[in-house]
C-alpha cells in the first residue's frame, strides 16, 4: 500500500520552533516580492529589523548586490556613443535614510510625509557605501548614469547638493517627478521615464533600486538589481 | 565646507565582521535573482546551507510563501467556468528532493543527471508540507491546478504516482517536456506552455516555483511566488 500524506520531515526535536524564523522568513518574502504590497512589518519584528540595520548585516547584503551588479556590468560591451546607461534609484539605493528611520521605528511607524520631507530638506542623507563604490566602478567602465527618483522636482536642489556632498557626481541626468506625475504609481512613472530614455536611443543595461516598483513594469533593463529594504513598500 | 565621501557609518566595533553574513547575503542574492546564473554556491557556505535545510528555517520560509500565496488567492474572483488556474512547478515546489541533495552536498556537488534520475524513478520524493497544504486550500477556493515541470514525458508515470502517494490529486493537467522541448531553456519551455494555456482561455492567476525561470518570461501569471531554493539554478 502506498503511504498517503508523506511529507518532508521536520528533524526530530525542532518541531514548533518555526516562529524563531518568522521575521527572517517575512523579510525574504518582502525582498522576493512574494509579500506584495505591505503597509508595515510585524511589530514583533521591530527588534529584528533594528538588528538588521544596526550591524554589518545590511552592509553585507548591499555589498553582495553591488558585487552581482559589477559582475554583470563588466560583461556589457560599451559602444562609446554615450548611450549605454545604468539607472539608479536614490532613496535607500544611492542615499540612505537609515538615520531618519532609526529615529522612527525603522518604518514600523506610519509614514509621516511632512516629517520625512524635513529630513530630506536637510540634505544630510549619507551614501550607502556599497552603492557609492559601485557607482564609481560603473563610471570607470563607461556607463552613463541616470538617476531616477520618486522625489519631486521641488527637491532637485537639495537632492543634487546631498548627492554631491557624499561623493556622487557626473550623472547624465537626475529625473524627478513632475507635477503631472502626482498620484501616479512609482512603477508607472518610472516605466514611462525608462521608455522615454529608450525612445531617445539609450540602452538600459542595469537598474538598481530597493523597490520592485523601481525594477518592474515595462522598458525594463537587461538586468535589474534589488537592493535590500525590509522597511517599507512603494507600489 | 561640505564634507565629502560621507557614508552610512558602520556601528563602532563591528567593522570587518561582514564575512559573518556572507552566506546569508549570498542566499538573498540568489533568492532575489540578483545573482543571476550560478553554477554552485560558495563551498564555505555548505554548512550554512546544511543548517538551512536541517532545521525549521526552510519550513518557515516555505510556510510564509504559502501564506502570501493564499492571501492573494483568496482575493481572486473565481468565475466558475473552470478557467481560473494556478500553476505549480514540481521539484522543490510540490515535491522535495532534499533527501537526495542531503546525500549529495546540498547541491555543492556537480549535478549528476543519471544519479538524480535514479532518485526520481524511485518515486519517493516527499511533499513540501507548506505546498501540500496550500494546494488543498487552492482547490477548495475553486482553482484548477496545472502542474508544469521540467521533467520529461518519460517520467510521467513515476511523477503521477509520486504526487498521488504523498497526497496531491485532482490536477487539471500535468505538463512535462516533450521530445521537441529538449535543449530549450526552462524559461522558454514554460512560457510557451503558459501562452498555450492562455490561448485556450485559461486565466493564470498564480504561479508557484522555486526557480525564477518558472516565473519569468512571457504569459506570466498575475502574481508569482518564489519558493526558496539556495541549492541550484535552472536557466
Amino acid at each position: 500500500m502506498v503511504p498517503r500524506g508523506r511529507t518532508l520531515s521536520r528533524p526530530a526535536g525542532v518541531g514548533g520552533a518555526a516562529d524563531d524564523y518568522l521575521c527572517d522568513s517575512w523579510r525574504l518574502s518582502v525582498e522576493t516580492n512574494n509579500a506584495g504590497p505591505f503597509r508595515s512589518f510585524p511589530t514583533t519584528c521591530i527588534p529584528y529589523v533594528k538588528k538588521y540595520f544596526s550591524g554589518d548585516w545590511y552592509f553585507s547584503d548591499s555589498e553582495v548586490v553591488a558585487g552581482d551588479s559589477l559582475y554583470f556590468a563588466a560583461s556589457v560591451p560599451i559602444e562609446g556613443d554615450g548611450k549605454d546607461i545604468w539607472i539608479f534609484d536614490v532613496d535607500e539605493t544611492l542615499l540612505s535614510n537609515i538615520p531618519y528611520y532609526a529615529a522612527h521605528g525603522y518604518g514600523s511607524e506610519t509614514f509621516n510625509e511632512t516629517s520625512f520631507d524635513e529630513w530630506v530638506e536637510l540634505g544630510k542623507a549619507p551614501a550607502l557605501p556599497a552603492s557609492l563604490k559601485l557607482y564609481g566602478q560603473l563610471l570607470e567602465l563607461g556607463f552613463q548614469m541616470i538617476l531616477l527618483t520618486g522625489r519631486g522636482e521641488s527637491q532637485r536642489n537639495v537632492t543634487e547638493k546631498n548627492l554631491l556632498s557624499v561623493g556622487y557626481s557626473s550623472w547624465e541626468r537626475l529625473i524627478l517627478r513632475q507635477s503631472d506625475d502626482h498620484g501616479k504609481k512609482a512603477v508607472v512613472y518610472k516605466s514611462e521615464r525608462r521608455a522615454a530614455l529608450e525612445a531617445e536611443g539609450f540602452r538600459i543595461h542595469g537598474n538598481s533600486g530597493d523597490q520592485w516598483s523601481d525594477l518592474l513594469g515595462w522598458a525594463t533593463s537587461t538586468r535589474s538589481f534589488k537592493l535590500p529594504n525590509p522597511m517599507y513598500y512603494i507600489p
